[in-house]
């Protein structure tokens, strides 16, 4: 089978090279063309790129020559790695132009008609692309999104929960340096020290959290109705959000029962088969003492979420810690997860993935 | 005037440390003992010691003698720096035995009759020593103790707020590995981590708080009548505990009235006299990423607590960010300025300090 | 082919659980025994260890009882991860009846009869195995060494450059917290610090770098006559260990020549074929800035070593910078590569490894 | 005693901050101007400055109006924090209109006849200004530098070895990142990380060190005949520059005797009473392990050299380890004791310093 061209937007920068990375081996999709800051384009990809990540970039892709951002692109599967603005100007003209676009930006979450995908929780969102298409007109062209990387560990512990009717969510993060991107947060800023904010990503988690965890009703979805609350710190860690949560859940299980909700949690079918997607999605760890942001970042190759740390919350009812990987899960992998989503489900135009590929690490 | 001698006990230890260096130029109070470990006992403090804080031990105590744990003591006051475990049986038997003793240790502080001791916010919790002396037949002897590390920045950001009538409290701790000890927290277990566990201390918060918070009403002290829930983690700081706090304020004040009665907040008197005490004991900071471990821990020498971030909570009402130092004001330092009050109000025999000393940093 | 059962000694150390974590789908090797202090013996090894790496231990070992340390071992093949009082004891006597012992142990490296073998460097320092066996009188029994964890990065570096005439090293460490074990170095010593000592590896990487790259002459190792000088220092970094080493090279090659002898560098036969060997053993980094240690120690799975910076030493004709992940390369990577030549060199009694086997990870 | 009004150029950058911090208290000198880049002129120092230093800004100059690059300047004094560039542009200037410049930029470090001051170690040097003035027709006007942060810890720990010879310098720094500036060194690239690399510091290293030692020899300095080696790193440390030092002393002294040197080194009058001097100029510290970058960077209130770690080196003679705060010692600090220098040897116009100012800290 010939793999999918699939083009980085943004791709010298942390959560670009993040997208490199993770398809490096992919089974399914192979980067074809980089997009850059018009100051990188026309030059080689290795030449360019300040490889902050582990190691060295892949060797195929350091030949690639950069294009600006204003190139027409050949690749149908586009990944944006691009900051706000110029996500504001670039994503919604691909997918007028027939390109479906996935991407990390915060600029169209909370558009109506565009999907805030997070696979395990809300596959069936991606209906809304029919709604999108229908409505602006594009047939192959499409845009989804994936929220705020706090979000995700947030997201990933709590639907399973939703079954016993969540009312109340207060979020205290502790956010590797990785979030803020490259050169990102100064290193004065953070060595023996910790900053107690982190700038958008408050609001942010009060209510990407709900859209992610509503329903899709007809045309739209409906968000979750609990109260959020989120406090957002930057710590000395290289990769992981972690969060303590304190949740309000109305139906009052037993502690056990929780666990045993995540234990048993499995993504809908057919998430479970894509080759992105970890088996377990979540790893309830019973020491007293995890997650930890350094030792559980990598479960199911970055893709896994891990929680620990569940008991009583005098005010709240229960509370616990989650911890997610932020350019993986948070990021880039996730972003995979949802093209692969949409790949199965017959969004890329007439791309037919092989059945059987996992990802190989 | 003469300086009145003092012992520490668990000298050796990192907090032991931390009052050897606070009262190398204390105007009223001078290290003259020194109590260690039976393996330490006979040898120059200079030649058993690890110092671990910055520079070296000072000269004269590097010259002092240690004496063993049961050694009888000529100082009347004694600071205590001791494990749990070595505390309960010494601190007793040294106040039964005519020593007034400031300590650290968990051990004695939620007994009825011993103050849990914060100048700023509870002065009047030393009338306790009386109830103390009269029930146990002591004279001269007592015990003070001051609480958890944690817990300190709480209570120092909470108490001007009493006045709006606290209901609910939920903290959530990124806190120092100085607060472990020494040797303490493993290196391998907290650079580029978080451990979201500090054993004890989510308890030790949940209800020392409301202790100290509360009222002396007759013989004893009524607790604060509020809920609260505590998460602790440990985070890849030297020194200073932050926490993330939630509250619930029933009289439902503006933002700008709780800033004010943070800013406006004074020690009762005599302790804005104290030699110890900080002027202004709170410090408000209108920066929105601010208080932060690093740069705001040595606020008025460690001993100030500093607060920002107030903002609404969705869920409670209020929140914000506080910090206090957690071996100076969360340990050492809250002992020394309880032992200064105690001087001050006349329970330290016939020890009469000089009026207008002021510490000399 | 049924794999060879191996015992750890030390297993619930940090190096011995790296032996654990490594051997996990080792193509020849399964572990069967784990042998530790009397402490843990009689217990599932699951519920003594304390596991610092990343995620959990694996889960057949988890249900493997821990034996004591005077235990009978069934397993021909033994990992010693042992500190070296307890490798005084165990190792001769273990090896005395019979078992083969790779040994991390400082105890028995500069013993004469006794290889300090490192396979890329010196693989034929295997052959003192046969005079060890003679004149010990032993038929299956046998003692390899791996050299102090620091002086690996220097002898993979060097090794290719012995053509041009070694006469003077000088070393100048920066070595990661993990070299030291666990709890090893505490928070409050490292954390934004700089240790400039640790303990016995001067001493250690000045002679066995010589050892290592030496000469085997009939019955001995005739170390390399050149002169070395170390001054070793632990820094902030969980896994790496990374050198700054000045050279002195008689034949005064070009800095051209010496990149060409690291790049074209190749392990001599079989080591290359071995399943832990990694291919290729050294990397030549062009950028200005690298080896980093956080960057590239994984390199080759950990077992490569990284080189970079080759540029003139105003002293001494050459400097340059090397990286060697410290506990793979440097402890368990290495000794598990040594018994695999072992297993390929017919020393493992009537064990035949399998022929393509290469370890995936 | 009127205080002499100064100015600080690049009052906004991390340097910049530290001048304004240690001159908060000075005897001496008063910061009457501060001067940044004309994006933030004509404001509030207080509102452009992000200070990345403990605490806050003095309130004095939170108020003070910023000044473009060009203005012209009242104060006699300026301190230089200026980057490279721009340094080039306006020192030189600035000294032609007759102000003294005191600078940390190493645009005109080698110039022949601009003193490179260090004053405990050449305070001789400071001779060359009336060489300078004279070539250059300046009367009051004038340009002193100081030297790159981690020569000072090389020069301070070599002075007193002169009398000894010194042939060879083999230095291997570790060095804080505050040395970068702020944003200055990505926290990306240096949690749990090394970077064995500084944009040029090696040369530099490897020359002012050389100069720096060097005899004012009639109308210039003769340089140090020795040679230098340097390789520099940058690690996880907020400030402190730790030097590894081989040297090779013709004389051969024995180790006591270089103790003694340092231990004995007193600054040559009258640098001893001037008021950053610190007291004594040296720490050799006797413990095995130091001196550490965190626990010693702030003896003598930052501007005291400690040394640590003598030993035999095998290949140059002698081995051990400097440390000096880079910031204060290494930067700010020892342009405000050149400029106390200045003032006590009547370079700054009329300015007549009082006798027995010392600064209270």
């Amino acid at each position: 089978m010939e793999k999918l061209k699939v083009a980085i937007l943004g791709a010298t920068g942390a959560v670009g090279q993040r997208f490199i990375q993770l398809l490096k081996n992919h089974p399914w999709f192979q980067v074809a063309e980089v997009v850059a800051s018009n100051r990188s384009a026309g030059q080689p990809y290795g030449e360019v790129v300040n490889w902050v990540l582990d190691g060295d970039a892949p060797e195929k892709v350091k030949h690639l020559t950069v294009k600006p951002l204003d190139a027409q692109l050949d690749s149908l599967l586009v990944f944006s790695a691009l900051p706000k603005e110029a996500a504001e100007v670039r994503e919604m003209t691909l997918a007028a132009a027939g390109h479906v676009v996935c991407t990390n930006a915060s600029t169209n979450r909370m558009i109506e008609d565009i999907p805030l995908l997070l696979p395990e929780a809300n596959a069936d969102h991606i209906r809304l692309i029919d709604i999108q298409r229908e409505k602006r007109g594009w047939s192959t062209g499409a845009i989804v999104a994936n929220s705020n990387c706090t979000a995700m560990p947030v997201v990933m512990a709590l639907a399973p929960l939703r079954r016993f009717n969540i009312k109340r969510i207060l979020v205290v993060s502790a956010q590797a340096v990785s979030g803020a991107g490259y050169p990102g947060v100064p290193s004065l800023d953070i060595i023996d020290n910790i900053i107690p904010y982190v700038s958008g990503d408050e609001q942010k988690l009060e209510t990407e959290t709900l859209r992610m965890l509503g329903n899709l009703n007809g045309n739209q979805i409906e968000w979750l109705p609990a109260v959020t609350s989120a406090s957002c710190n930057r710590v000395s860690v290289v990769d992981g959000h972690l969060v303590n949560v304190s949740v309000d859940l109305d139906a009052g299980p037993a502690l056990d029962e929780i666990i045993d909700a995540w234990t048993s949690f499995r993504a809908p079918e057919p998430v479970l088969q894509l080759p992105t997607a970890p088996q377990p999605s979540l790893h309830y760890l019973p020491q007293v003492d995890r997650p930890q942001s350094r030792r559980d970042r990598n479960a199911g190759n970055g893709m896994a979420t891990s929680i620990g740390r569940l008991r009583e919350c005098p005010l709240l009812g229960y509370k616990f810690v989650a911890l997610s990987h932020n350019t993986i899960r948070g990021a880039a992998g996730c972003s995979i997860l949802n093209a692969e989503l949409l790949a199965h489900q017959g969004y890329l135009a007439n791309f037919q993935p092989a059945a059987d590929d996992k990802l190989s690490v």
